[in-house]
């Protein structure tokens, strides 16, 4: 709750306009939440930052199947989670989750974000994944090698063969046992990264402040490219492009995202599920980005997995497009 | 194709303004498509229209569970789909899709067509049901009081608690086995219903004209309703309401319809598959109509299942809002 407050603060600061309103519900089976959503500020057409604490009988099939220990045990989980969808179509639009559950002997954390551009910058990119990395170092100087290449397997699109966007950091069930990838590509970039830490084994308090230190990350990691770019003059070519790859975020949602449909089968609160969906999106038949456009860099470059800090191709590659800062 | 053809050039000559483009594709496995397109037409702010034979060693888990005499052997699929998105908010969306399929000893037929209007009338509801009743009743007129329970039970969004829409009919793997009803739940009313035609074997070709005769009640089903709404004035109220409610759309199609949840995990031609999205959507957090307005008659009426010829308290309920005729 103590991050929401933050966060929703600092955004609330930087949008200058818009407000958070906030509802709190219960779930009837135990628990509850407060959802806070900003809609038609001046920065953000619409963001949604929520808190829930919720608690149970028996956890879902699907994640007793991942840790068959809680089976049969009370649970408990809280979280915190957001996305953000601005107006200005140079502005990325981001996402937030850090997630702690408890059953029986068992106990994990799991979490991430991830920034999904339209107009990418190299600078940018780099930025967010700079602070984030410096936020899993405070932690363990090894974890972020792990970390940045699972948030490109999670956050991608199989039926368009693409990224969500420039990814960050993702990570789920560290539960202190020496296994930090637990995700279910074994032969992924996470894994081998993985294969090499077996040594690092991290405790409930290191996990814990990982958690804290990476949601802190998170407002240093994206207010410094909102300043950047919220007075970039846009018409309605890039607004056109932004409302047509906001689709690709609802389709990664609704079609893999695992916590989305967990949800949506599982009656959850639809509304504050359903929060990280764009306020407005659009589909196009065939729609192709024309050959060495700036459009075309986000999928030639920008949605596909790259090594932002080293590979300095990078650079060659937007300075045509006057992509790099 | 013949079916194609006739759709599409029907719907050219109502819009007036708007032509489908052809695209034909083959698929590297076997066999291929054609997808057709209108974009911006004068009643359709997007229509797509699909043909596709298919032909491949081996059907996908998911078929085979229902139907394991397909194993082992190579199949054959062909289809006719369409999804229209008119622009006026009083016009429905409509979907449809007739499909055959063949595998080793095995060959069943399935498909259907259902009405998503926005600002519905109950005059047009039941004239899109009277029509598909007429050419089911042609066949057999037993099979009606199934497909048309099967396709509220279809159309479904759990995660809403609604129906897509008004429904029509719906029928998957009708093979000749005599038994109806192969749905999910067997305690629903195309379950019930079914089980009281135990004796309703129908042949191939009987299953054949049922398909034909079903794809061709589309055009009078739909187009008299056109015809009846074009001209129909509406401001941004209801082109907002439209956008909102098409949310829906897009959440069924990439949540719960299994053909394109199939396609898109199973390397399907994904800019076929997802030409059924609207062309524009909007998502309004925790939006909730007016009590009593005519957006609430959509939700507290018309995506419920109801009995629309024999009820008679549906008049009543849209009397108050002109929405019989």
């Amino acid at each position: 709750m103590g991050l929401q407050d933050t966060i929703c603060a600092g955004l609330e600061k930087i949008d200058s306009k818009g407000k958070f309103l906030e509802e709190s519900w219960e779930r009837p089976e135990g628990g509850g939440g407060r959802s806070r959503v900003m809609r038609e500020g001046k920065v953000f057409e619409q963001g949604g930052v929520n808190f829930s604490e919720v608690h149970g009988e028996e956890l879902p099939p699907s994640i007793i199947k991942q840790r068959p220990e809680a089976k049969g045990h009370n649970w408990f989980a809280t979280g915190t989670s957001m996305v953000l969808h601005p107006r200005n179509p140079y502005i990325p639009t981001v996402h937030l989750n850090y997630r702690y559950f408890e059953a029986g002997p068992v106990w994990w954390f799991g979490g991430g974000a991830d920034l999904t551009p339209y107009y990418p910058y190299l600078n940018d990119t780099r930025h967010f994944h700079q602070v984030h990395k410096q936020a899993c170092d405070s932690v363990n100087p090894e974890l972020h090698k792990v970390f940045k290449p699972w948030c490109d397997e999670y956050f991608f699109l199989k039926h368009r063969n693409e990224s969500r966007g420039v990814g960050g950091i993702f990570f789920d069930y560290q539960d202190g046992s020496g296994c930090l990838y637990k995700g279910q590509n074994p032969k992924g970039a996470a894994s081998i990264a993985s294969q090499k830490l077996e040594d690092q084994k991290l405790s409930w308090e290191e996990l814990f402040s990982l958690a804290k230190a990476c949601g802190e990350a998170f407002l240093p990691s994206y207010l410094p490219i909102i300043e950047k770019r919220q007075t970039q003059a846009f018409s309605e070519r890039e607004r056109n492009f932004q409302l047509y790859r906001r689709g690709r975020y609802v389709e990664f949602n609704l079609v893999w995202d695992r916590g989305t449909i967990f949800g949506l089968q599982t009656n959850g609160r639809t509304e504050s599920i359903l929060m990280s969906l764009p306020p407005l999106v659009r589909w196009e038949y065939g729609y192709k980005a024309s050959v060495n456009s700036r459009e075309a860099l986000l999928t030639d470059i920008f949605t596909k997995p790259q090594d932002w800090f080293t590979d300095k191709t990078l650079e060659e590659k937007c300075r045509p497009f006057k992509a790099i800062d």
